[in-house]
């Protein structure tokens, strides 16, 4: 239990003693108190929930020394005691009886680390109400069901941290919510998803989709079954949470419009590379006056933009603000270790900071609609094959313009007795272009189904050339 | 004046309560209680302090939305009242006396962004000792006199905070001691001086040295005098401060190699264009069993590294550490408002953090003895000029060979009826390579003095192409 008159020291602070009675003693003699113990308990002890317990040990002087705190795990919950584990905590530590948690009055905070959203959201709420702060490395919780926990922390005085729920051990959650204080971020662009993006690096080096999803499957990149990856479920759910915390408005998963990565064909990673680009999964998230639009789906990306050069299973985000133009930070997106990382940093934040008042409250405090698609505009490629006949790009050219899809570049290339056509578009709404498409899908010289994919580039597509 | 019995919410915490104790109607009673002004103080209102001050009223509400507190700026410090300014504070803000600032016992905050060792440091100080936590953008007087200003804020319970310090709005310091608690930070690479970086990049375009910082002077990148740039002074200042925040050691400006980019020459950028690379001003600190390291100097950047990508006038740093692998940071370097940005993000961070006891001591912490000059090693690009007679690679690979010095590549060109010879060595110590050296510019046949540039890349220097 916390104990009121018990300090380490930085729980008296200069800020709740008047300003100026400074007592020049006070803090050397705070520092030589023993650091108090903080009980914490892990929900899980999977690969991440072991790699917090000894990241925990292994850093523990550092953090006593930083925080006069000594993060102790007493719980960790499991579901089979009896399963053999890499690293084995103290006798008595693993216990497969939630209620022996939520019943334990000393546990100041908890890590959540199993996943899924039930049990775990039960578990978490019970905790929130409890008022045992929680951090938790379980997005789709937090994408899915924020508010309620988010409310329950603000009754209690609680806190939520989510950071291992975004791109592992890159701490765009603390950026947004403490660096960026000051600045209305308006836009992130990311690579969330280190799967797709290590995937897209094979095709680029010349494997098909097939041997490429294979190989991110023998190095582990990808599961067995990657649809959560590669249909953009898993980048759906991390830029609504980034979407959230940047905007202060809630983005739910649902709210963002999602596009996966298998219908991208080495023909498109070549276009890519006559442009000068490369081929990407990204996550944009805007907002303008008429809302915020949060979507996913793969892109060209300029390979003079910051997040082309983004390898393998990296993951980036760029943040886009009024005052800081944009920043972006990149490293790996994934790894227990890295995730690890994230949680402890998260459970030291807690234990140093005030309540759930200071920018610990819910992030995605007000409303904001969802954009109307036409609100948003981009530029895009879109590639069309088509029987080589007369007339043909007079009558596709004439589609776009009726929607006001205005062309920058066009390339016609020979293909199979046909032409396959490579526009890059102006700006254009995704609505409007899509509604040319079908006109234009429905000619019959058009050959199988038009693509358009955006392109990222901060030139002028008219600055593009194609080689 | 901090009352102590006048909460705005966050002051008063489930952490100094028993954990078990909550009240569900505390939070959102504090809720509504109105914010409590904040008194700050700005020790300069050039062009930092005048964005600060603006930032500062734009954001007031979002402020107090997220910390229950209304920064108010009651005092900006400037030399010359009379002075015409863009951005006009209230009656009476203004005031050319430090005595006013120094005897209000009310002002909880300053903001120093004055610059310069003095008076900036004794006001600083001043501040410190009388319980004022203090925001500085000031990289000089952090990077010579963080000693005393920690001391000076432990003693009293005040808290330092210098993000704006280093690389603007890119909020590097703040990932380092509170995002990467949990992680043993080793090695900082970084492009922290956006002038050198812009002018390396026009010279990659073509123009020569004296054309690009011409350039860069006209754009308003470079000062009329701009050695403290060009020389890598003022990256030296921003390494040690990274360095020392990384480490937790201090690390001052003296204990920096420095070597500037007046010597890089067209042709050096040419040798690295046809191994793949990028001249770059890279400031690099290494901690090893043997101490810190930590040194500027124009390096190869490999064009895979992601700190090839860094353009124009921008700064990137990335982190290695053990946790984490390695996470970069881009963003603009430079800028009012970028600088304000992070100068506010640390205001509203002191206001809404406990006291000087939570990751927010003195960053360097224990000593660390500089690491021999031996103990780092690296891979070189070196360029020799030479007469073209026989023999005369075979004494330069003898000479090589005698330090320690091995091989990966060795490119020769024909020049000016001599050869140049571009060399790739494996890792070496910087202090065996230069003692080779001088034996090679001692040989009759060496014309001028051959140059060392580090090279930085994640591949092996045996995996390097010459085009």
């Amino acid at each position: 239990m916390w104990v009121s008159n018990t300090h380490g020291w930085g729980l008296r602070t200069a800020h709740t003693l008047p300003a100026r009675t400074p007592n020049p003693h006070q803090a050397s003699r705070l520092r030589r108190v023993a650091p108090v113990d903080v009980h914490i308990a892990l929900l899980g002890y999977g690969t991440v929930g072991a790699a917090v317990h000894r990241l925990l040990e292994d850093t523990s002087d550092e953090i006593a020394r930083a925080t006069g705190r000594r993060l102790r795990v007493t719980h960790a919950l499991v579901r089979d005691l009896e399963k053999e584990r890499g690293h084995s905590p103290a006798e008595g530590v693993l216990t497969s009886d939630v209620e022996a948690i939520l019943g334990d009055g000393e546990i100041a905070v908890a890590a959540e680390l199993m996943g899924g959203l039930e049990p775990a959201g039960s578990y978490v709420l019970s905790l929130l109400e409890r008022g045992v702060s929680v951090v938790t490395a379980n997005k789709q919780l937090v994408a899915h069901r924020s508010p309620e926990l988010f409310a329950a922390a603000a009754q209690s005085g609680a806190q939520v941290r989510f950071e291992a729920c975004v791109c592992a051990a890159i701490p765009v959650v603390r950026v947004l919510r403490e660096a960026l204080v000051a600045t209305n971020v308006h836009r992130v662009l990311g690579i969330v998803n280190g799967t797709t993006n290590f995937v897209l690096g094979e095709m680029e080096a010349g494997r098909t989709y097939e041997e490429a999803l294979a190989e991110a499957q023998r190095l582990g990149y990808a599961e067995a079954d990657p649809v959560d990856d590669v249909s953009g479920a898993d980048a759906a759910a991390k830029m609504a949470i980034l979407a959230s915390v940047a905007f202060g408005a809630r983005v739910a998963p649902e709210d963002v419009e999602v596009q996966g990565i298998e219908a991208v064909t080495p023909a498109h990673i070549a276009a890519a590379r006559a442009l000068d680009m490369t081929v990407k999964l990204v996550g944009q998230a805007t907002t303008t006056e008429e809302g915020a639009d949060v979507r996913v789906g793969p892109a060209l990306v300029d390979r003079h933009h910051p997040l082309a050069s983004v390898e393998g299973a990296f993951n980036a985000v760029m943040l886009q603000g009024d005052a800081i133009r944009e920043i972006t930070l990149s490293g790996p997106g994934a790894g227990g270790i890295e995730t690890a990382s994230a949680v402890v940093a998260d459970l030291v934040s807690i234990v140093g900071t005030t309540g759930p008042g200071f920018l610990q409250d819910d992030p995605a405090r007000r409303a904001l609609p969802r954009a109307p698609a036409e609100a948003v505009r981009s530029p895009f490629y879109v590639r069309i094959d088509v029987d080589d006949r007369p007339g043909v790009l007079a009558r596709i050219a004439g589609h776009l313009a009726v929607e006001g899809v205005s062309v920058a570049r066009l390339v016609q290339s020979q293909a199979d007795g046909g032409a396959t056509l490579h526009v890059v578009t102006h700006e254009a709404s995704a609505a409007r272009l899509a509604a040319s498409l079908r006109q234009i899908a429905a000619m019959p010289e058009t050959r199988g189904s038009p693509t358009a994919l955006r392109v990222v580039s901060d030139r002028g597509v008219e600055e593009l050339g194609w080689t």
